[in-house]
């Protein structure tokens, strides 16, 4: 659909080259991780906070839909701009406005890349806690957005935990300021929060102040190997019932493994179920740290524990964990990929009880994840081709829901509702805390323009 | 002023026995440690999630104003019922439901007190991260409406950091959950956070799911005495840069450190300035730790390094700090304290500034507080019968905050607005977010019965 002339000609005011309606650009910017799509009716590229307020300004008295965009990173759709208008992609809103180490924080556009961030602090002596895989390619307005986490999250928190404030622009065209400078606030609601993992439904971010953590010292790899997936999942209880945290405890089962091994080589251990575990901190630390974990680690059905001494045996250790994306990616490209999370101790029956829906509607199910939290990344491998498990796949995906919630868990850990989720969402959340949100909704963006038909269902 | 009988007979049918409209019952909770007063009309001590859903909707449709008290320990009279109305105290409903370590989270409902939650989880090697100097006395509920934080709020976090979800009833009778039993989430808005720190202005918290944190193995206690304030802030703000994050970073000037002298005796140093440091974890990291801590604090103005070798030392290094609070309490029994925060960097402009608006408005200063985070209690000392400094104490005070503001500072680290910052509140927060935050309240509470008077400004 073609904009409007009036709003194609504001747009051109605000943004002059750096609008596009080009409907080959218009594509590109109209998909994402999630394999889902649908075209904009334009592209604009923010600078500044000020053509941010215009933006959205502009399309509020237009009616039209405002998408805001990081690098459509994300597996939920969250950037699909499904009702069509404009997206906003803040890929050149990319400056580090300031690094402050003596106040622990850093001020940056949202355009940012979360690895890019961590290069400029690394020399600083700091980290920002939230590390998605995809770091190296995904912002931190989106990280922001979403809430992404990735493995550090077990020690380290996610971005409800560092973020310090923000800048932003609501959906009805007001600007304003939520959060502090500093490491402790009691002023006022927490407006900050209530934006980070909104998925831009309430507010454009335009300056978010992170905190910032020290880089721990040292770090040892760790990885062990177990007969199946009931006893790792035991030993990640407990483990996090133990007083050292690890900074990173990830899960694969069998299948992970099995495809792993595949695509990664014979590197990669056979067994039931394995553990790759990361402990932090000064050098003197680690042994007893990881005399910890291990003590914690060990017990019935635990094949073999290794600790990598070298730089080479990491990469060995994390190898299978590596490999396993682009492996299920070329096995199934039609996966469906769910985050959910349990309560640690209920990950045995979380797992146990996967299995036994994998039998019943005959998919594949391949689990893995930051098992630490809970979070396990459920991939049902379904082909769609095959019209018994395509008519098999809704009943299965319910049902792994269905089991998370009996078990006090949520749909999503780190990946957000985004499209794909959205119609689930009642079932995680009681109707009042639901119609609450969207009450919240309608006072940032009382017409609806920013990114319709995400998170909240209609 | 009495209750409508039918009002009475309602909130009668849901306590019974546990309602009191006793002027000498209802006067005790009436007031709070900011020595506002006002009589409440009616006191009830509700014992169940039930009784509050009822209490909640039978004041909403008497158009009754109902304040949330848990003990009463805060200093802004955020509980003190200025416009009447129903007082509900919650120390009756003080059971921990849940203690558990291996999902590292307790249930609590709002009633218990902070220390005995600490006593609880003690031996199973855990403990909750918010710790209020009135730890004893003061309830989890309070601590969650104030976002209340304390001195190991600079290593572990505030009440917003450590509550994974809530159970509660906003103030249009509705109930709802919010949050999670899981470490991690990202299933639509942030409602969790948004209760913590609303001073019970949106919703009474009828149970709460607390993070847990493993104890440190070991802790040490250091001392560092500066030749002066400046020295002294300039010190944190090198502490707080180099990775070893003290779990306790204490300040007190030269006035705070003769107040306490003088009450607590000569074993208490003679300084410029002191700064009070704890540093924790595995026993054989402590001496690591207190040397990278101690190369921070040295430097121009240091008189004294001092590291606690036994119990009594501890006792002995806490005493400036423990003494204090009387001290302040027998000399100026009106004394205005503010808990403004300023980024650590900007301390030495704080000081600098705080001593030269003592000298202009000839009203003494005591400055003290958890220097880590920035956060500093400010003791106006002045004496309301001394006309001149009555006169001078509102243009003081106006000035204190225009210094902390202009530092990128805010008006409240950890005792929140209440009563008595209200009126400062549009000075720290913009138009749009305080217009924000008014209409997200009059979507919880659409007749404006909770806590009124409170934290957003008329």
């Amino acid at each position: 659909m073609a904009l409007a002339p009036p709003l194609r000609a504001s747009l051109a005011d605000i943004f002059g080259a750096a609008l596009s309606t080009d409907p080959a650009e218009c594509l590109v910017y109209g998909y994402d991780n999630s394999r889902r799509q649908a075209a904009p009716d334009a592209v604009v590229f923010p600078q500044t906070h000020e053509q941010v307020v215009a933006l959205v300004r502009t399309c509020r008295a237009a009616r039209t839909p405002l998408v805001a965009r990081g690098r459509g990173t994300n597996t939920t759709g969250a950037t699909v701009p499904v009702a069509g208008g404009v997206v906003a992609s803040f890929e050149r809103m990319n400056r580090v406005l300031r690094l402050d180490p003596a106040n622990r924080l850093a001020v940056v556009e949202p355009g940012v890349l979360n690895g890019d961030l961590q290069t400029a602090l690394k020399p600083l002596g700091f980290f920002w806690a939230p590390d998605p895989t995809s770091s190296p390619y995904c912002s931190i307005g989106g990280n922001l957005a979403c809430n992404s986490a990735g493995p550090r999250t077990v020690k380290y928190g996610a971005p409800r935990e560092n973020t310090l404030g923000l800048r932003a622009v609501a959906g009805s065209g007001e600007e304003f300021r939520a959060g502090y400078y500093t490491s402790k606030g009691a002023t006022g609601y927490d407006l900050t929060r209530l934006l980070i993992g909104a998925e831009g439904t309430l507010a454009l971010i335009t300056e978010a102040t992170l905190k910032l953590t020290p880089l721990p010292a040292a770090k040892r790899v760790l990885r062990a190997t177990y007969s199946g997936i009931e006893a790792a999942a035991a030993a990640v209880s407990r483990i996090m019932a133990q007083p050292v945290t690890p900074c990173a405890l990830e899960f694969l089962d069998d299948e992970a493994l099995r495809l792993a091994r595949r695509h990664g080589g014979e590197a990669i251990p056979v067994a039931g179920a394995m553990l790759l575990i990361e402990v932090d901190g000064e050098a003197d630390f680690l042994p007893a740290a990881e005399q910890s974990v291990a003590r914690a680690a060990a017990g019935e059905g635990l094949l073999e524990w290794r600790s990598a001494a070298n730089a080479a045996e990491v990469d060995s250790l994390w190898a299978a964990r590596k490999a396993l994306s682009p492996a299920l990616r070329s096995i199934a490209p039609m996966k469906i990929n769910e985050d959910v999370v349990v309560p640690v101790s209920r990950l045995p029956q979380l797992i146990a009880g996967l299995k036994q829906i994998s039998e019943k509607y005959k998919i594949p199910i391949v689990n893995f994840g930051h098992a630490g939290n809970g979070n396990i990344h459920v991939n049902l491998l379904y082909r769609p081709e095959d019209p018994a498990q395509a008519a098999a796949a809704p009943g299965c995906l319910a049902a792994v829901f269905d089991l998370v919630l009996a078990l006090d868990g949520t749909l999503s850990g780190e990946h957000g509702i985004g499209l794909v989720k959205r119609e689930f969402l009642p079932r995680a959340l009681d109707p009042v805390s639901l119609e609450l949100m969207r009450r919240i909704k309608a006072q940032f963006d009382p017409d609806g323009i920013l990114n319709p038909g995400k998170l909240l269902p209609d």
